[in-house]
Protein backbone atom coordinates (compact mmCIF):
# COMPACT_ATOMS: atom_id res chain seq x y z
CA UNK A 1 0.00 0.00 0.00
CA UNK A 2 1.49 3.41 -1.09
CA UNK A 3 2.08 5.88 1.44
CA UNK A 4 0.37 9.35 1.44
CA UNK A 5 3.07 12.21 0.85
CA UNK A 6 3.57 14.14 4.61
CA UNK A 7 2.92 17.76 4.09
CA UNK A 8 5.62 18.76 6.11
CA UNK A 9 8.11 17.71 3.42
CA UNK A 10 6.99 19.96 1.24
CA UNK A 11 6.96 23.91 0.12
CA UNK A 12 4.45 26.12 0.21
CA UNK A 13 4.59 26.23 -4.03
CA UNK A 14 4.86 21.80 -3.73
CA UNK A 15 2.05 21.91 -1.79
CA UNK A 16 -0.10 24.22 -3.69
CA UNK A 17 1.35 23.71 -7.52
CA UNK A 18 3.43 20.33 -7.62
CA UNK A 19 1.45 16.86 -8.43
CA UNK A 20 2.08 15.43 -4.49
CA UNK A 21 -0.87 14.07 -3.03
CA UNK A 22 -0.51 15.74 0.55
CA UNK A 23 -3.56 15.96 2.72
CA UNK A 24 -3.08 17.87 5.82
CA UNK A 25 -4.73 16.02 8.49
CA UNK A 26 -5.24 17.50 11.73
CA UNK A 27 -3.91 16.71 14.70
CA UNK A 28 -6.51 14.30 14.95
CA UNK A 29 -6.30 12.22 11.87
CA UNK A 30 -8.84 14.00 10.36
CA UNK A 31 -9.71 16.19 7.43
CA UNK A 32 -12.68 17.92 6.61
CA UNK A 33 -14.63 16.29 3.10
CA UNK A 34 -16.99 18.37 1.60
CA UNK A 35 -19.62 16.23 -0.57
CA UNK A 36 -20.61 17.70 -3.82
CA UNK A 37 -23.44 16.69 -6.30
CA UNK A 38 -21.62 15.70 -9.18
CA UNK A 39 -24.24 16.75 -11.56
CA UNK A 40 -25.42 19.72 -9.78
CA UNK A 41 -22.75 20.72 -7.71
CA UNK A 42 -25.26 21.47 -4.51
CA UNK A 43 -23.46 20.62 -1.50
CA UNK A 44 -24.46 17.97 0.27
CA UNK A 45 -23.08 17.52 3.48
CA UNK A 46 -19.68 17.37 5.05
CA UNK A 47 -17.81 15.08 7.13
CA UNK A 48 -14.50 13.98 8.47
CA UNK A 49 -12.32 11.26 6.89
CA UNK A 50 -9.21 9.43 8.65
CA UNK A 51 -6.71 7.62 5.97
CA UNK A 52 -8.82 4.41 6.14
CA UNK A 53 -11.93 6.11 4.67
CA UNK A 54 -10.03 8.02 2.46
CA UNK A 55 -8.56 4.77 0.84
CA UNK A 56 -11.72 2.86 1.32
CA UNK A 57 -13.62 5.98 -0.87
CA UNK A 58 -11.06 5.52 -3.44
CA UNK A 59 -10.80 1.36 -3.27
CA UNK A 60 -14.68 0.46 -2.88
CA UNK A 61 -16.27 3.52 -4.73
CA UNK A 62 -18.53 4.33 -1.93
CA UNK A 63 -17.79 7.38 0.09
CA UNK A 64 -16.55 6.58 3.59
CA UNK A 65 -16.01 9.01 6.75
CA UNK A 66 -14.96 8.43 10.32
CA UNK A 67 -17.53 9.71 12.87
CA UNK A 68 -16.04 11.98 15.78
CA UNK A 69 -19.16 11.03 17.97
CA UNK A 70 -19.14 6.80 17.22
CA UNK A 71 -15.19 7.15 16.81
CA UNK A 72 -15.68 4.66 14.13
CA UNK A 73 -15.33 4.55 10.01
CA UNK A 74 -18.52 4.88 8.68
CA UNK A 75 -19.41 3.55 5.16
CA UNK A 76 -21.87 6.36 4.73
CA UNK A 77 -25.50 4.56 3.83
CA UNK A 78 -24.89 1.71 5.63
CA UNK A 79 -27.59 1.71 7.54
CA UNK A 80 -29.95 3.88 6.26
CA UNK A 81 -29.49 2.95 2.35
CA UNK A 82 -28.79 6.19 1.38
CA UNK A 83 -24.83 5.38 -0.35
CA UNK A 84 -23.01 7.93 -1.96
CA UNK A 85 -21.23 6.48 -5.06
CA UNK A 86 -18.06 8.11 -5.50
CA UNK A 87 -17.27 10.16 -8.39
CA UNK A 88 -14.37 12.21 -8.46
CA UNK A 89 -12.45 13.58 -5.30
CA UNK A 90 -10.17 17.21 -5.00
CA UNK A 91 -8.40 18.98 -2.91
CA UNK A 92 -8.11 22.43 -2.20
CA UNK A 93 -4.95 25.18 -2.62
CA UNK A 94 -3.26 24.67 0.40
CA UNK A 95 -4.50 20.98 0.87
CA UNK A 96 -6.43 20.92 3.98
CA UNK A 97 -9.84 19.71 3.02
CA UNK A 98 -11.07 17.75 -0.31
CA UNK A 99 -14.17 18.01 -1.70
CA UNK A 100 -16.28 14.45 -2.84
CA UNK A 101 -18.16 14.81 -5.99
CA UNK A 102 -20.76 12.11 -5.64
CA UNK A 103 -23.85 10.51 -7.05
CA UNK A 104 -26.64 10.03 -4.17
CA UNK A 105 -27.71 6.24 -4.25
CA UNK A 106 -30.95 5.30 -2.09
CA UNK A 107 -33.76 8.04 -2.40
CA UNK A 108 -31.58 10.59 -2.46
CA UNK A 109 -31.20 12.40 1.28
CA UNK A 110 -27.56 13.17 1.96
CA UNK A 111 -28.92 14.30 5.44
CA UNK A 112 -29.76 11.81 8.44
CA UNK A 113 -32.94 13.83 8.41
CA UNK A 114 -34.13 12.76 5.11
CA UNK A 115 -33.21 15.97 3.24
CA UNK A 116 -31.04 16.13 0.00
CA UNK A 117 -28.52 18.35 1.55
CA UNK A 118 -27.74 18.75 5.14
CA UNK A 119 -27.96 22.79 4.47
CA UNK A 120 -31.88 22.76 4.31
CA UNK A 121 -31.83 26.11 6.05
CA UNK A 122 -30.64 30.18 5.56
CA UNK A 123 -29.69 32.49 8.52
CA UNK A 124 -31.56 35.66 8.70
CA UNK A 125 -30.62 38.40 10.90
CA UNK A 126 -33.11 41.16 11.64
CA UNK A 127 -33.58 43.64 14.51
CA UNK A 128 -34.72 41.18 16.62
CA UNK A 129 -31.08 39.15 16.36
CA UNK A 130 -30.36 36.04 13.80
CA UNK A 131 -32.65 32.72 13.44
CA UNK A 132 -32.75 30.25 10.94
CA UNK A 133 -35.74 29.79 8.24
CA UNK A 134 -36.31 26.44 6.80
CA UNK A 135 -35.66 27.01 3.14
CA UNK A 136 -38.57 24.41 2.37
CA UNK A 137 -36.66 21.24 1.25
CA UNK A 138 -38.51 18.48 1.90
CA UNK A 139 -37.70 15.35 3.25
CA UNK A 140 -37.43 12.13 1.08
CA UNK A 141 -38.15 9.87 4.04
CA UNK A 142 -39.25 10.18 7.71
CA UNK A 143 -35.96 9.19 9.40
CA UNK A 144 -38.00 7.75 12.36
CA UNK A 145 -39.28 4.91 10.35
CA UNK A 146 -35.82 4.33 8.23
CA UNK A 147 -33.16 4.43 11.22
CA UNK A 148 -35.76 2.78 13.72
CA UNK B 1 -25.84 43.81 20.05
CA UNK B 2 -28.14 40.87 20.04
CA UNK B 3 -26.53 37.80 21.37
CA UNK B 4 -25.75 34.12 19.34
CA UNK B 5 -27.50 31.05 20.98
CA UNK B 6 -25.47 28.79 22.76
CA UNK B 7 -26.16 25.56 21.59
CA UNK B 8 -25.34 23.88 25.18
CA UNK B 9 -28.76 25.08 25.70
CA UNK B 10 -30.40 23.07 23.01
CA UNK B 11 -31.84 19.80 22.37
CA UNK B 12 -30.87 17.68 19.67
CA UNK B 13 -34.20 18.40 18.33
CA UNK B 14 -33.94 22.12 18.68
CA UNK B 15 -30.59 22.34 17.03
CA UNK B 16 -31.68 20.45 13.57
CA UNK B 17 -35.13 21.43 13.69
CA UNK B 18 -35.47 24.61 15.66
CA UNK B 19 -35.51 28.89 14.77
CA UNK B 20 -32.43 29.50 16.59
CA UNK B 21 -29.73 29.95 14.98
CA UNK B 22 -26.90 28.62 17.49
CA UNK B 23 -23.30 27.90 15.40
CA UNK B 24 -21.47 25.47 16.89
CA UNK B 25 -17.62 27.52 17.18
CA UNK B 26 -14.83 25.29 17.91
CA UNK B 27 -12.66 25.41 21.13
CA UNK B 28 -11.07 28.16 19.43
CA UNK B 29 -14.47 30.22 18.57
CA UNK B 30 -14.14 29.38 14.92
CA UNK B 31 -17.03 27.84 12.63
CA UNK B 32 -15.75 26.26 8.92
CA UNK B 33 -17.57 28.75 6.24
CA UNK B 34 -18.04 26.85 2.64
CA UNK B 35 -18.16 29.51 -0.09
CA UNK B 36 -20.15 28.48 -3.05
CA UNK B 37 -21.22 30.68 -6.00
CA UNK B 38 -24.74 31.93 -5.48
CA UNK B 39 -25.24 31.58 -9.06
CA UNK B 40 -23.99 28.05 -10.27
CA UNK B 41 -23.84 26.51 -6.38
CA UNK B 42 -19.79 25.77 -7.63
CA UNK B 43 -17.55 25.65 -4.24
CA UNK B 44 -15.25 28.56 -4.18
CA UNK B 45 -13.44 28.54 -1.52
CA UNK B 46 -13.61 27.43 2.63
CA UNK B 47 -11.82 29.41 5.82
CA UNK B 48 -13.29 30.07 8.83
CA UNK B 49 -15.21 32.48 10.81
CA UNK B 50 -15.30 34.27 14.26
CA UNK B 51 -18.15 35.87 15.39
CA UNK B 52 -17.29 39.08 14.79
CA UNK B 53 -16.87 38.22 11.03
CA UNK B 54 -20.07 36.43 10.65
CA UNK B 55 -21.88 39.25 12.02
CA UNK B 56 -19.23 41.68 9.49
CA UNK B 57 -20.42 39.52 6.92
CA UNK B 58 -24.37 40.47 7.50
CA UNK B 59 -23.75 44.00 8.19
CA UNK B 60 -21.43 44.83 5.73
CA UNK B 61 -22.75 42.44 2.85
CA UNK B 62 -18.80 41.32 2.16
CA UNK B 63 -17.98 38.05 3.60
CA UNK B 64 -15.23 37.91 6.14
CA UNK B 65 -13.28 35.21 7.64
CA UNK B 66 -10.49 34.47 10.44
CA UNK B 67 -7.75 34.18 9.45
CA UNK B 68 -5.91 31.66 11.74
CA UNK B 69 -2.13 32.18 9.90
CA UNK B 70 -2.65 35.88 10.46
CA UNK B 71 -4.86 35.58 13.71
CA UNK B 72 -6.85 38.24 12.94
CA UNK B 73 -9.92 39.03 11.33
CA UNK B 74 -9.51 38.73 7.35
CA UNK B 75 -11.76 40.86 5.35
CA UNK B 76 -11.55 38.71 1.86
CA UNK B 77 -10.12 40.27 -0.97
CA UNK B 78 -9.16 43.61 0.72
CA UNK B 79 -5.44 43.47 -0.26
CA UNK B 80 -6.49 41.39 -3.64
CA UNK B 81 -9.55 43.15 -4.60
CA UNK B 82 -11.04 39.87 -5.01
CA UNK B 83 -13.97 40.86 -2.36
CA UNK B 84 -16.94 38.37 -1.75
CA UNK B 85 -20.13 40.14 -2.00
CA UNK B 86 -22.69 38.00 0.56
CA UNK B 87 -26.08 36.97 -1.01
CA UNK B 88 -26.85 34.19 2.03
CA UNK B 89 -25.70 32.12 4.84
CA UNK B 90 -26.85 28.39 5.35
CA UNK B 91 -25.95 26.49 8.08
CA UNK B 92 -25.78 22.26 8.29
CA UNK B 93 -28.44 20.35 10.37
CA UNK B 94 -26.25 20.06 13.31
CA UNK B 95 -25.18 23.90 13.38
CA UNK B 96 -21.41 23.21 13.16
CA UNK B 97 -20.99 24.15 9.51
CA UNK B 98 -21.68 27.10 7.13
CA UNK B 99 -22.79 27.18 3.50
CA UNK B 100 -22.24 30.86 2.65
CA UNK B 101 -23.47 31.68 -1.16
CA UNK B 102 -21.77 34.90 -2.67
CA UNK B 103 -20.77 36.79 -5.94
CA UNK B 104 -17.49 37.01 -6.61
CA UNK B 105 -16.34 40.56 -7.36
CA UNK B 106 -12.76 41.72 -9.33
CA UNK B 107 -11.61 39.49 -11.44
CA UNK B 108 -13.63 36.75 -10.23
CA UNK B 109 -10.96 34.56 -8.78
CA UNK B 110 -11.61 33.39 -4.95
CA UNK B 111 -8.37 31.86 -4.78
CA UNK B 112 -5.40 33.17 -3.75
CA UNK B 113 -3.46 31.70 -7.15
CA UNK B 114 -5.57 33.59 -8.98
CA UNK B 115 -8.34 30.66 -10.14
CA UNK B 116 -11.71 31.67 -9.68
CA UNK B 117 -11.79 28.14 -7.11
CA UNK B 118 -9.02 26.79 -4.47
CA UNK B 119 -10.49 23.16 -5.93
CA UNK B 120 -8.74 23.33 -8.69
CA UNK B 121 -7.10 19.56 -8.76
CA UNK B 122 -8.64 16.11 -8.78
CA UNK B 123 -6.79 13.57 -6.46
CA UNK B 124 -5.92 10.58 -8.55
CA UNK B 125 -4.52 6.85 -7.18
CA UNK B 126 -3.05 4.02 -9.37
CA UNK B 127 -0.59 1.45 -8.77
CA UNK B 128 1.93 4.16 -8.29
CA UNK B 129 -0.13 5.51 -5.28
CA UNK B 130 -1.78 9.28 -4.90
CA UNK B 131 -1.04 12.24 -7.15
CA UNK B 132 -2.99 15.24 -7.80
CA UNK B 133 -4.10 16.86 -11.67
CA UNK B 134 -4.41 19.77 -12.21
CA UNK B 135 -7.58 20.35 -13.69
CA UNK B 136 -6.75 23.25 -16.24
CA UNK B 137 -8.51 26.01 -14.57
CA UNK B 138 -6.44 29.24 -15.65
CA UNK B 139 -5.64 31.75 -12.97
CA UNK B 140 -7.37 34.82 -13.94
CA UNK B 141 -4.65 37.13 -13.00
CA UNK B 142 -0.87 36.58 -11.69
CA UNK B 143 -0.80 36.43 -8.05
CA UNK B 144 3.30 37.84 -7.41
CA UNK B 145 1.87 40.67 -9.24
CA UNK B 146 -1.40 40.92 -7.83
CA UNK B 147 0.03 40.55 -4.18
CA UNK B 148 3.66 42.29 -4.58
Amino acid sequence: MSKLTDPKNLSKTELEAGTSFAPRFDANGLILAVVTDAESDAILMAAYMNEEALRLTFNTGFVHFFSRSRNSLWKKGESSGELLEFVEMRVDCDQDILQVRATQRGAGAACHTGRKTCFYRAVAMDDDGFSVKDLGIKPLFDPNERYK
